[in-house]
């Protein structure tokens, strides 16, 4: 195992200490539970909330989108695996003002349980907390079980939407509306090349055959919906399009926000190959797209294939994804 | 060779036509030149151009710092391979407006023959040309061969530097008196854990075995100093920050903008786990660290790897390194 770590146990403790002091203008760690990052400008003004938490190894998610105009607070768990509820509920604790919570993560089965006690706990002290559950992975369940369906980089636009909905001053159910807006009009799916490596393990958590591919993976190596002899850019662009703009489905006319994530080990520029042909495959459907993000927005450790989303985007969308925004994962500026 | 790509000899071009895609409210490819990336923003105001280039598969480097406040042309090579000279002056040619240009790249042979034929032909054009070439990695040659030094990932903070110079509407003597003191601050080195594959190759272009590490490798797998067991990144960043510290030397009291880059393939997680490690090691040494940056700044495709940058800096070179800049692979707010 190449890595860079010390204690193999300790990797998510020892990535925090040195997020936090990299990144201390923007997030510290919470005082009473070293899980919770919280955003410097969480109270800069009165505002709803925005949470989120999920497992590490996803890099920048969770705590790289915590910052000013994204997400106020994140629960941070072990390696692939949910926070507690304790921890969403200090995040909760940590971020309401009095207009409420939205608590925007994963259609994962543990994290569905702990944000559940988390609102319990919440709600004895009188906080009000929704929820937004994203489920834009098309290759995770088949649509008529769409509540089934895991969420993965569509994760990002789903808080960048709820980050700046709130930082407009609205309310609580105005951000809920508009965030379960944006990842109802979100779709995603996933092409793994090579598997990752979890720390602890020591061995890779699952194999991809060389000369092959397995689309519809999942961010956990959870297993996809066909595996194929590996293609050119081209061939992986039009099955991946299709898949994700069937499922909607997206349409002549539409605009849309794409966004390409390498998985971790696959080079910037593969990436942009890919998105060169996922943007001419939209073209020729008459889709036009908005905005573009290309990068490693959303990681599994080392795992080498990329992820497709796209967001149709209708004014507030839009509006929402121009604002200003600073985290470590995102910056943006404001456009004058 | 596990790859999301179409041809592998056009790797570069298919790559370009995505960045400029999806980065078209940036930069721009020129009309004449393919290999040549124009920031948009280049003439928004008269000042000195800035202009780098290199070879590909370093994403970021070179074309992701070309944007506003940064980089204003980027000549772009093949994978690991020079730019022409052709591109190199046409990139001069785009950016100039009579107040001279500042060409900041890293000392490679290529480069070095490359930008002095471009020069030639710009002093034709009666157009001024001054240089910065880094040779930040301390590996490369002993101090007394300074100059032969190559350029690694402390261009980012030279690019960063010059362009928040040219922004401030400073000369180009002024321009590369603040690049070159930047440089001569820098220090960098680097260590590989494992190989990358150029496309085109189709096979690692060196080898690491598992279970060792090499001290000192370049970015394109130049041979390091030294090949060790594997350890943990407590002594990784031990040994790396005495390196650098003791070739500068940085000393007590010194500030310093630390940069740690992953080469490609290395987890963000363990990017932070060795930052906070060599934050320790300098906080010791009573070294202060005024800016940080961990993530992936400076690549070599897939490579497993990080590089540890530090720069000694004085007001001048805080200011610079402050000053908003909107680029693909740095983009920051102005503080206000």
């Amino acid at each position: 195992m190449q890595r860079i770590i010390n204690e193999p146990s300790l990797v998510v403790e020892d990535m925090l200490k040195g997020f936090e002091r990299c990144h201390k203008d923007i997030i510290h760690i919470d005082d009473d539970n070293p899980r919770v990052v919280i955003s410097n400008f969480a109270k800069d003004k009165k505002k709803v909330g925005i949470v989120t938490g999920g497992g590490s190894g996803h890099k920048p998610a969770f705590v790289g989108y915590c910052g000013k105009g994204m997400v106020d607070a994140v629960a941070v768990g072990e390696i692939f695996s949910s926070p507690t509820a304790k921890s969403f509920y200090d995040c909760i604790r940590a971020v309401d003002q009095g207009m409420g919570v939205a608590c925007l993560y994963g259609n994962y089965a543990g994290d569905n349980m702990n944000v559940k006690m988390a609102m319990e706990l919440a709600e004895d002290d009188d906080i009000q907390v929704k929820v937004v559950v994203a489920n834009d992975d098309v290759a995770s369940a088949p649509k008529e079980d769409i509540k089934k369906r895991r969420g993965v980089a569509g994760e990002v636009l789903m808080w960048k939407v709820g980050g700046a909905k709130a930082e407009q001053g609205a309310t609580l159910d105005e951000v809920i509306r508009a965030t379960q807006k944006a990842i109802d009009n979100t779709r995603s799916v996933g092409v793994g090349l090579g598997p990752c490596t979890i720390p602890a393990n020591g061995k890779p958590n699952f194999a991809i055959a060389e000369g092959t591919m397995e689309f519809g993976i999942g961010h956990h190596g959870e297993p996809g919906i066909r595996i194929e002899k590996l293609a050119s850019a081209t061939e992986i662009a039009k099955e991946m399009v299709s898949l994700v703009v069937e499922d909607l489905p997206f349409t002549n006319g539409d605009e849309v926000v794409a966004l390409v994530s390498g998985l971790g080990a696959t080079p910037v520029m593969e990436q942009y190959i890919f998105f060169d042909e996922v943007a001419k495959n939209l073209d020729s459907l008459g889709i036009s797209v908005y905005k573009s993000y290309v990068g490693n927005y959303f990681t599994s450790l080392e795992m080498n294939g990329v992820t497709l989303t796209l967001m149709k985007v209708d004014d507030e969308l839009k509006e929402c994804m121009d604002a200003e925004v600073e985290t470590m994962g995102l910056t943006q500026l404001r456009r004058t």
